[in-house]
């Protein structure tokens, strides 16, 4: 945020300054996360939640011909998943009317519910759009930690309306679940606090859905250790981050088909802007439904954590280009742990 | 260990020693472990493995209507449950002669993985005695760290002529499950390191099976945190622990029927002798099969870690009996973590 206050003493006669504040926040990040903006976002996340743990096991270590160190963002307190951070770190810096007039998000998974926990600590009205069909059991949870849900059709145009409409009455403060320099920082904590408790990886594993968490892992590793490589687990059926890539450019995806449901949403602009400039396509490994059923299956068997799809596929990724790692050094984060139980038949082989 | 010196120089004429040695090596423990020996089996633990987290979640505690703080031993590297306690503890133990002669065991679950994982770390040969019916999984982990596996038919006594047979051939020295002080002082570990990350705690719950944890768990309540009341969950489909401290001598099961695998062994007489003495009957709770499946999904959907049927039963209790754990602080054995996922169709509810 030092670039943020250079812009209002340089570039903005102080007679503006209220007005400025309004529409553009002091605290809203208007540029790449800096160093100085991850390490402020690790002091606000560390100042509500102990870091997640790292485990290990010599089995899993075996089967990939690999050092493997799991990044267990799955066991994060209430949420069971790293979007806590970026959530702490956009809500922690809520200036007091920002707080009054509350937060509006739009999501159907994790970062509603990291946003609502958050939220509900703090004394802040969340408000969640969610489409009709979303899994009843994380609408449970959202509305368990008191946020209010505002179902839409699906789609994103009946989604983006309601947004709108919801945001013009509420006066709300929108934060978006990925295309957010706030959100990008605070969830660029999770890769910073693995190469402190890990150092001299080789790789660092993220997911890549909307490319929150990767943008943010591909900085903290830029920022707090440039040896270590960072790649991507994508699932093949929502392969929208290869193909950007590898286009140039900000590709959809015309069919959804994956298990991997955390991870079907396409980038933004901040999210692919870092991306593109720190990534090749090849970087962004591509896995089949099987593959990434088998690697939960091997993570709930022998890390003995649960694991939601989207949080296996970085394992599925290494397990498929086990050349690649051959004998390496590797954090691999594991995003999240939020499974319907009902809904796991695909993880049993008979 | 003091007191085994006392007798050697006490006791036996000094050219009997090497007799002694054979007979009554002087590591094996032949009182209750006093507080000294829960010292030194910690030490000992602690050299090799790092403490076990302990978990959180308000979820959990609106459910119960009490703090509840998990000991999560399900997450123990390697063998995913608390017995690699007692398993360090004993063969850490072991003289260069008794290592030289190798570990017999029996047992067709977890013991056997801890006792094969640690004999592998310390170069000892580990022979596991195990029914020819037992999980397929389990014997492929045993296998895994290079123990030895001869199979016998079902039956206690089946069991009991093989493992006579391997150490009368083999000469190997055999380190019992559960009724065994250095396995009992071993297990002890865990609620010493719950009671040192979490003070004053109202009440520690432990599963029952054969009666190691527990007995460990009452004596390291009784040293290191006496205000803390140890009480039990025991499946009812296999309730000898409960008919043991009623009728005040060591129970069978006639019928055993319980998804609780791990918890169906009788007591030995070490172990009732420390429950005996420290235990009233209701301070075993007894719980069904349905409510240990609600329990597990709870754990593996909340906190996101795979637990094993016996390792949900001290939950199962907690949940049972409301009332009596209404506002308390307790800590919760999370036992183990070894899950056959193509067998939890229990878990679902449709």
């Amino acid at each position: 945020m030092g670039g943020e206050s250079d812009r209002q003493i340089g570039m903005m006669p102080h007679f503006l300054f209220t007005v400025h504040i309004y529409f553009f926040p002091p605290f809203s990040m208007e540029h790449i996360p800096s160093r100085q903006d991850i390490l402020a976002a690790a002091k606000r996340v560390s100042s509500r939640i102990r870091p997640t743990p790292v485990l290990q096991s010599d089995a899993l270590d075996r089967e990939a011909h690999a050092q493997l160190f799991w990044k267990a963002e799955c066991l994060m307190p209430e949420v069971g998943c790293f979007k806590i951070r970026g959530a702490l770190n956009a809500l922690l810096q809520f200036t007091e009317q920002e707080c009054a007039r509350g937060v509006l998000t739009q999501s159907s998974g994790n970062h509603a519910q990291a946003i609502a926990a958050v939220s509900q600590k703090m004394g802040i009205t969340a408000t969640i759009v969610m489409p009709k069909s979303a899994n009843p059991i994380k609408k449970r949870n959202v509305r368990e930690f008191g946020a209010h849900i505002v179902e839409c059709e699906p789609g994103d145009r009946a989604r983006n309306e309601m947004m709108e409409r919801v945001r013009q009455e509420t006066g709300a403060v929108v934060v978006h679940p990925f295309n957010d320099y706030r959100i990008i920082a605070g969830q660029a904590t999770a890769a910073k606090e693995l190469v402190e408790q890990v150092p001299d990886l080789d790789y660092i594993v993220a997911p890549v859905g909307g490319g929150g968490l990767l943008s943010g892992t591909l900085l903290a590793a830029e920022y707090f250790s440039p040896h270590s490589k960072v790649v991507a687990g994508e699932p093949m059926g929502a392969d929208d981050a290869y193909r950007s890539l590898k286009a140039g450019s900000i590709q959809g995806n015309e069919k959804v088909d994956t298990i991997a449901d955390g991870l079907i949403t396409k980038l933004g602009d901040k999210t692919f802007g870092i991306m593109n400039e720190r990534m090749a396509p090849e970087d962004i490994i591509r896995v089949e439904d099987h593959e990434i059923a088998a690697a939960m299956r091997h993570l709930w068997e022998r890390l003995r954590v649960t694991v939601e799809p989207s949080g296996a596929v970085p394992f599925a990724a290494v397990l498929r280009q086990k050349e690649r790692f051959y004998r390496k050094k590797i954090g691999v984060i594991l995003s999240g742990g939020n499974v319907d139980l009902d809904h796991i038949a695909f993880l049993m082989k008979s």
